[in-house]
């Protein structure tokens, strides 16, 4: 079931906001439209402690759209943005109450659940049904992004990165053994992106997963800096690369 | 000392032979000219067993003055090309005799001295006196582009890759470890690539070598595949880096 709230034109761009019901769960979310016919649906999966239209995620989305005639969505994760009582939390209470509930209970399968349920409404969506899918996420939206994809056969391409099996965001332990195995489940096109300085993922853990990807085409991208400190030319880099991937025959 | 030996045009590119003479050594080299006046030099330095005329090679300097407008210039390495006295010699023999080299004689800091006496023969030509200068070399390219643009001011960026300290291809002891010691003196913008699955250079030596580059701007790719399986999306991208930083006021 989807229920659209809202409907703004901001840039040239159409903003609707919608609730999707899955299981039980009310899943908020967005979607952003080009002025044009769209030439693909992008997925985007904010990171921990952020919300489905945090300035990074809504940079790509209107870029997306922009530069490359793409639409775009995002949902808020599990704890975050407003699925939350108190959707104005501060990023340190979030990013607690995030690593709390993801030892607690399998917040990995609920949101590749959510993820499925939110493109198949999307997909319910005459302008978009039968677009090219893409997904984009990094840090935990390729903590959820790399099990969706793997057992999602509609999505063409995916963004990922900032990642990988360790201490930090919940990563060890299931979920972690999870986002490696589903890795190697992965086969369509993957760009990857790892910061060399990344002080939440040790280097060798996010070179780790790369190497477990079990797309036949993948390409990582390094550079240096910090967990948050990725180049915009490399977010405009993993954009043309979708615009492109999904543009393939 | 310069002498030019021919001046040919070929799909619209001025392709002119060369021999500098620098400490006894005849260095023969290329220089490719795009139609218009160029906005930019770009050194070319060729693998092992290869030579300054090789596919890849002559692939680059064509792409880089046809979609960029720049100028390139390569000479051979030593025991390379058109520096043996049998020019034809097989792959396999041309790459024993560098490797037999190599150890017997200090063949780095010639061929430093030999791309700086280079660069200065071609900076006497008026059309490129004063152009922002570039280096552009994988494998061997690198063993030797490393201690060369550590130590020359004039060289703006550099794209590097497949080598690091190891037991192949002469990159071992007193090589290998001026290697990693110039790449920590390098400064310029590095564009950096890695093949994942490289039969001659082991991962943790490339991603060392990368890791020791003291430039504040660097930036690795790495895609799957073996040490001569470079995509071609990396060459391009290679060539968009060099043409893009250099042309950075």
């Amino acid at each position: 079931m989807m229920e659209w709230l809202s409907d703004d034109l901001e840039r040239d761009i159409r903003e609707r906001r919608f609730v999707t019901q899955n299981a039980g769960r009310r899943v908020p979310g967005l979607l952003w439209l080009p002025q044009q016919a769209p030439r693909g649906l992008v997925l985007l999966g904010h990171g921990a402690s952020g919300h489905k239209r945090m300035a990074y995620v809504l940079d790509v989305a209107r870029r997306l759209a922009h530069e490359h005639g793409l639409a775009a969505a995002a949902i808020d994760g599990p704890v975050h943005g407003d699925r939350r009582a108190d959707p104005d939390a501060g990023e340190m209470k979030v990013f607690e109450d995030f690593r709390a509930a993801v030892v607690e209970r399998d917040l990995v399968e609920g949101m590749v659940e959510d993820w499925t349920h939110a493109l198949d409404a999307l997909q319910s969506v005459e302008a978009l049904a039968k677009l090219p899918v893409g997904y984009w996420g990094l840090s935990m939206g390729t903590t959820f992004g790399v099990p969706f994809v793997a057992q999602e056969p509609r999505v063409q391409a995916a963004a990922l990165g900032l990642m990988g099996r360790s201490g930090a965001v919940g990563t060890s332990g299931a979920v972690g053994d999870r986002l490696v195995r589903d890795a190697a489940a992965l086969s369509c096109p993957i760009f990857f992106l790892v910061q060399w300085d990344d002080e939440l993922i040790p280097r060798p853990a996010a070179l780790e997963l790369f190497d477990r990807i079990g797309s036949r085409s993948k390409t990582l991208h390094a550079n240096p800096g910090r967990h948050v400190e990725v180049p915009t030319a490399e977010l405009l880099a993993s954009e043309a690369f979708l615009a492109q991937t999904l543009a393939a025959p």
